[in-house]
């Protein structure tokens, strides 16, 4: 990883001791833009700094993720707003990831976007979502023990209009009869998941990815146009 | 391969010696996890490290095998339990590494978790398996001198019983008429192949991943459905 | 990036003072060969080192993009030719960079031959090039803020006829009533794109490769052979 | 590339000298493993080191092409047998290389093992191969101007038998009314290409492997089962 462009610039004070969580984003975001689910500066990652009052850091909008550099990230508040002045814009979805943060054991939120998960939600937005079931690959959940699990990936509308969007996923999150888990996907857009920390996180991202490939590729293989869930 | 979080720790007495074993472990896993073939946490390897007595070095359960740690690992006995207290818990599938490694010349056991893998055993599944003949690269599984070959790829059902898997898959391999050979699957979880050390084994996994591409893109792209194998 | 056969080489005069662009390039050129969009030497980078006369720096032809060295450069003015003697000869396709690079507000020109640019600009040629829209990703082209937007992706046949090609392009650009944007294809061949700096071209190649592994995988996936825009 | 348990080996005489030639086949080997190219230690690579009389330096057979060692290399003659006693055994394939290497102006043979080189090479074997035609990609192979060409991928039977198909591979190459250029598949096994030099040779893999890509995923994307070519 190598940001010479950004090496002389100093991180706002806002960023001070923040080094090591800063880090953690950076080497996340060298790994999943070589993955190639957070190329053109698309993504956003955020790790919660502070839990009374919440406080984010999150990406700064509009980098590389690939090359993040210290100075390409903000500290934010439950509102989304940056904690003091002077520091660059944070990303536009910043909502969301306060959102997600505001759930009990959140630590990290990532968000990311890959062509599987681009192009599964559109093709199942128009019944809300789509079931995994029956692969080992779902105990990679956190609190899941067992292939024999069903899990639902629900779908939101994209829009630009982050605050509404932000309702509806808290709503959903809240709901105490079903709440949503894990992680959603926007339509034709991308996919948002957390963890306890940045490497559960992590680990999330990389199982849903794996079975978002398995789904659409299964698709493929087999011919059928629907998926073996509810469809 | 960086592991800050983990370098200060100190590994375990029974681990004292195993070094060479547990970065020969740890480089395959980063090769793995690069390959998308144990993202997730998923995947779990070993080598034996004692004949009689059988003693295995395995991956410790959870881990990031992109990033394994030198304390990521476990010495297990011929029961699949840690060899001395204090160890991380060991992988729940250890007993399949087990029956592996107690096959005449098992060095070293893999287990990954791949897209096609994962595909392959889900459509195969009702028919038991399915065979890959007829390719060049079948002469990478050892002993196998020619490519008019059929090779047998056997899929198990997948079970958290642990166990009766593993009391299957060993009856498979001692069955003296049709002895099950280089590797097979579990349905919609993944491959697990051997060697007579752990270049074998990751040549295994190779050449296992690589058929597997074949037999799948394969079918795609002729739009049979079935392999030409059995089916 | 190891160039030990280029390493001894003296960079010609003409490149005195512009390393920092050298290099920039040469960064770009590992990164797109890695992706597989800049393999055989195909490609071709450039950027704007004088605005008035035009000149820019653009690689040397012939040259594996993967392993650009330093003296792999040619400076050349607004007609396609070296501004000096004794510099290597510059991509037969100079005369492309020129065009884009007289837009206003353009430093930087990518060109670039990947799987799915080729495919889909033989797909779509008939039609004249094919629309993408909807889709979050495309607020990564500079200026768009919303995926409520359509791109037209324009398609030019393929030719070894450089000129008549570039005034072509050049035609489309300055159509006032409706010129050409971001980037095009040309037909069996590969992208055109540019940006106001390196950095923003290199973000316009990653949004136009995603997008057009989704529009292909897209009619992969759902057995549509044609795109949701206009056919 | 590291190579710890061949660093303390020390090369056959026969090798001293060849320390450039050898490094850059180890290059080659790491770039084309890492491509997916040359897993399972299937693939051979080899440099013309002698002239006349005709000397190669050429791969051991069995090993890890993206781990090659300095040792891991053979010296061989125009009857592709060892040099002088104590070397490594080369590639059951040698004289496959030998045959290419006697060509007029042929440095560098590389063969490689590809998912789509193998399924190509099995679609077309019934009608002994198959066209490329109009991508602009071909220009990378050596002599070809325009993407105004026809390339014939003329494609062997797999054998065990190597002087047999070594001499049916000769004799279309001096075939003087249509010889064979640039490459050949051999079926479900791979290809061989070869060039001038190791660059050229490389450069040739590339390109076919791309347009390899390319013709296979337009049979995909199109749902046409035939090439644009003879079929």
């Amino acid at each position: 990883m190598s940001c010479p462009s950004t090496q002389h610039l100093k991180p706002h004070p806002a960023l001070a001791g923040l080094e090591t969580q800063i880090d953690g984003l950076r080497e996340v975001g060298a790994m999943l833009w070589q993955r190639g689910w957070s190329v053109g500066t698309s993504s956003n990652y955020s790790v919660v700094i502070n839990r009374d009052p919440l406080e984010l850091l999150i990406t700064a909008s509009g980098k590389d993720k690939g090359r993040l550099g210290r100075t390409d990230f903000v500290r934010v508040n439950a509102s989304g707003k940056p904690t003091s002045d002077g520091q660059p814009k944070s990303s536009a979805e910043t909502l969301l990831h306060v959102v997600a943060a505001q759930q009990p054991g959140v630590g990290a939120v990532l968000h990311t976007h890959s062509v599987w998960s681009t192009l599964l939600s559109d093709y199942f937005y128009p019944q809300g979502g789509f079931e995994v079931s029956g692969y080992e690959m779902l105990k990679g959940l956190e609190g899941i023990a067992t292939h024999e699990t069903t899990a639902w990936v629900e779908i939101f509308d994209n829009t630009q209009n982050i605050p509404v969007l932000a309702d509806q996923v808290a709503g959903r999150m809240n709901d105490a009869a079903d709440p949503l888990q894990y992680g959603y996907l926007i339509r034709r857009h991308g996919l948002y998941t957390w963890g306890r920390d940045l490497d559960e996180a992590r680990r999330h991202i990389e199982i849903f990815e794996f079975l978002f490939e398995c789904v659409a590729r299964r698709m493929v293989l087999t011919g059928e146009l629907k998926n073996n869930g509810i469809v």
